[in-house]
């Protein structure tokens, strides 16, 4: 083999079941996920990397981690048959706010059910069965993928012999504060209307300004301040002398916010987002039981300037992995991108990805 | 005198002025400002303290700074007349939004001029000419008083012999950006109406969420931690089962925007939210040339726990002002509260407050 190659396979696959899937608020009946593979199946079918993805992310791994994905990369497509599946209530082709409800044969809109972390979980693992993994080589994500990670470690114990799950934790009261009011700025736009709004006229003052306060909460103060200080909003804006004239960085949130509108849906982000926040184990007891299912080795990775899945948050939790008798080993990322650094600080990531995947 | 005096004199007034007054976005005519006077005015008229108040207070600053004002106490009205300016552009008795504009006979809603922090200053400073106070014993405030107190020892220098300012900074990016998408909600409320709402039917929805980011901005994550953890909402909400369920943080947070609205005024509220963003002294050698211009003892004092005006901000700016030639010193608040540390911690400011007096 030479040393750099093409991807022997890859595609975007559609897998659909019919029988009902109770999740976290009802049940949804078919269930179709999206998936996209890299790489080549073995044989044995033991060679399949699962990547999860992030809150607005989908199940083409190559369009956010396109410097992790590859021949000779850590997600080596030449070794692995690495899958991305995109999550249930999200709007890239798996079952969701926009799909038919075969009660009314509308769109649920409004009516989707909330879904849990562990709920899309336990859908990625029927689409497992369909390909006949029995059991990953390793599942990895970040920020909700990364919950998604160590749900499978949770509950598939036997089927992940590894896990990295980077930046990735219970939220803490100040996330879920930040997190209600994206919710509430989609619910509270009237162009919202429960849910129910034409594909043409989503909430889009909503979504955008949800959005924009996501941006706020996944980068940090420092990289804020590096890139935009308080210099005024490009096009000779006035930030001082007119109410409507902005700073860059309200320049940069609304431009985030508007192009945001036009790739995601208003009720898919209310449903994605409300099983981030609802991402746990439960109480300390059962939490304890819960960790201690786990039999594979996992790696967590806390992002250093992260302030909304603080690294101490992690490291806690992995604290807590191991007295409940989990292999369970912490590294920090050193990145000033705050959260995104899982995106952004990709070559500093690569590393890790490739030491926990050996 | 006995050990415990009840302040000599105490009331609210109101100060006018007709002649046209120059704002960074334009002018206005006539200026009212509502005052609050507590204790006396003593014959030399120089023991006047000016407490300056924060983005929704008012001129009453025994409502909000009850345990520091009286006799005896750091703002002791025994031997102090203790004066407190409701800000132009806000909603409690000084020209503002909901005033007639003289030139339409209707009130100024979304046409009132920016104002900026030094706008304030200025027309404070013309009340002390009516009152016929020529020199401060002091000027204090915290937030976006603790930025009138720096402006008023800049812009008068000989007026101000002690300036003490608290939690207060040029915000960084975060912050802008915090403070901008505040703003957005407001203005993208359809109810705002350019600023044209009827005073019954105000953009409540969008001045809620502005109010609850804030309070996320005020407070610190250990505080929400502590207080609300990851507990659902009081009232049996199920936040997993119910996309409209909360979390108890943001039962919270709907409950302080939701009361908020009845009490202040959403075009008061961009108003002043854009004076607190546009605050600064310029680029670096104009502020250098700005902050050489403070005769007085400046105090300056950091929240430890503030991520809105981080105390390492506050500190740089307090290096700065001695680079420049000035007096200032700072200290650090010990506060688990985050910015609203200088409201909800007074025991511990009240020494630091004192000895700023002296």
């Amino acid at each position: 083999m030479g040393d750099v190659l093409a991807p022997s396979f890859e595609g975007d696959f559609t897998f659909a079941t019919e029988a009902p899937f109770p999740v976290a608020g009802g049940a949804l009946q078919p269930v179709t996920q999206r998936y996209a593979l890299y790489g080549e199946l073995g044989a044995r079918r033991d060679n399949v990397v699962l990547v999860c993805h992030a809150l607005s992310g989908s199940a083409r791994i190559a369009d956010w981690w396109p410097e992790l994905i590859g021949p000779g990369r850590p997600l080596d497509t030449a070794r692995f048959c690495v899958l991305g599946i995109n999550v249930l209530g999200s709007c890239y082709g798996s079952t969701g706010p926009r799909s038919l409800n075969p009660q009314t044969n509308r769109p649920y809109g409004g009516d989707f059910p909330t879904v849990r972390i562990a709920d899309m979980v336990r859908a990625q693992a029927r689409l497992l069965d369909h390909l006949e993994v029995d059991q990953l080589h390793a599942v990895v994500g970040g920020s909700i993928g990364g919950m998604q990670a160590l749900s499978w470690a949770v509950q598939f114990p036997d089927r992940v012999p590894r896990c990295l799950a980077i930046g990735a934790a219970p939220l803490n009261a100040m996330a879920l504060a930040l997190s209600h009011l994206q919710r509430v700025a989609i619910r509270s736009d009237p162009k919202w209307r429960q849910g129910e709004y034409p594909p043409d006229d989503p909430p889009a003052a909503g979504l955008a300004l949800a959005r924009g306060l996501a941006m706020c909460s996944y980068k940090s103060a420092q990289l804020f301040q590096e890139r935009f200080g308080r210099r005024p909003n490009r096009s000779s804006e006035r930030p001082a002398e007119r109410l409507a004239d902005r700073f860059d960085v309200g320049g940069y949130l609304d431009h985030q916010g508007n192009g945001f509108v036009g790739r995601f849906d208003a009720n898919s982000y209310l449903i994605v987002s409300k099983a981030q926040d609802t991402f746990d184990f439960g109480e300390p007891e059962e939490e304890r039981i819960a960790l201690g299912r786990i039999a594979g080795q996992v790696t967590t990775i806390g992002i250093a300037s992260d302030w909304l899945f603080p690294p101490e948050d992690v490291r806690d939790l992995t604290a807590r992995m191991r007295a409940a008798g989990a292999r369970a080993d912490y590294f920090e990322l050193p990145s000033t991108h705050g959260h995104d650094g899982f995106l952004a600080d990709m070559d500093r990531l690569a590393p890790l990805l490739a030491a926990a995947l050996c």
